[in-house]
């Protein structure tokens, strides 16, 4: 191992999140299908901050207090909320200079649970290169935690966290010595020549797609649609 | 989902087994390098029963009581065990017709995880087609729990889930709607032409070389060596 290098790890669900013990490290949250997605598009169309929120509890609890609240479970918007997890919802008519509380299935929680690192910065395709020339910047070690699905692990966050660790190994900055690393190098290898046929067999797409919700799936796998990076301070996301 | 065929899930982590919730389902547990193939090699030799013990301490405490004790963390044995984790340690002379308790870094503590489910069986290439064999006549759901490293994901065991699931659903008697199982046949995809160079990437080949440990990797990832069935009685672990 070299010291010189800085490390990437992977890790698979939140669950396992304090088994990363690296404070010092920048974790990038990623909840492709669709959080990340969706708080990245907010910001893209000038959100001024999100506040992300584990529990409906809290969510409904600043909806009575007058905020704008995003909030879905499984998919399904819930019925205190002014909208639901589609980033197609979060359009500039709507969300420009506006605070929103936003609590969805996976990919709230998982920002809460990194929240102890250095930094936390939201990562998806969307927002892809700022991502990388960002950190390529930073002298950190970078720990991307995949939401995944309800503690368990999901496929297209992995193959987003196997695209990332690629860019930033291909920098010469980074080394990792990680098994979660590899198999994700590996599954975005095997993913990356047809991304969207590969995403197809992923069990989210089913589940988006019996809700009708998987509107969203192709653009929430394109690269480089803007250079926000949604950074959380304190208890809210804002655009760095 | 045809309800008709068996599932398979694929769990990465001991510290995820209670998002699994399927007691009904036979387990199988494995840990390629060293414990499963360890305990498959002492069976094969005789061995009369094994105590799978997750602390030290409960391994002293066996000891003490005259117990034959196998223990180890991070591949050292423990001053006051017999032997530790290597297979080739598990020979007829000192194992045929005995009682051993044994204690590791991840695989016994594994076991431990998923006694509520059904049954819970060891699994490794060593005995690859006995526990296909054996799962195939059963109607159960199964869920291969992946030892890994300090409950961090590890690739080898998660490489042997994708093969023994490749197995299962070549059989046409099974299903799996499980990213992790998806993940799994990907990643003993990418293995299989050549499982031994594979393999020389994973993080724990380096730890077993760097202990001179290494000389069991091969004999590890070797197919149908024996026909034994580990499975759980209770708190030890018997041949069917």
């Amino acid at each position: 191992m070299n010291r010189e290098k800085r490390n990437i790890e992977v890790c698979f669900s939140p669950a396992l999140f304090s088994e990363f013990r690296n404070k010092e490290a920048i974790a990038v949250i990623t909840d492709i299908l669709r959080a990340s997605s969706a708080i990245v598009t907010a910001f893209e169309n000038g959100v001024e901050r999100i506040i992300p929120v584990g529990s409906l509890e809290e969510a409904r609890a600043y909806k009575e207090k007058g905020f704008m609240v995003a909030a879905e479970r499984d998919g399904i918007v819930r019925d205190f909320a002014d909208f639901g997890n589609s980033p197609f919802n979060f359009t500039p008519e709507r969300v420009e200079g506006k605070q929103i509380v936003y609590s969805t299935t996976n990919g709230t929680q998982a920002i809460h649970v990194a929240g102890d690192c250095h930094m936390v910065v939201i990562g998806a395709y969307l927002n892809f290169t700022a991502v990388f020339e960002w950190l390529n910047k930073q002298d950190r070690d970078v720990i991307i935690l995949c939401a995944g699905w309800k503690n368990k692990f999901n496929l297209e966050d992995s193959v987003y966290a196997g695209a990332l660790a690629e860019r930033l190994l291909t920098s010469g900055n980074y080394q990792s010595i990680c098994d979660s690393t590899l198999a994700s190098l590996d599954l975005w290898e095997m993913a990356k020549s047809d991304l969207m046929s590969y995403i197809k067999k992923v069990a989210q797409h089913e589940r988006l797609r019996k809700n009708k919700l998987d509107d969203v799936i192709e653009y929430c796998h394109s690269f480089d649609q803007t250079v926000v990076l949604p950074v959380l301070e304190g208890e809210h996301l804002k655009n760095l």
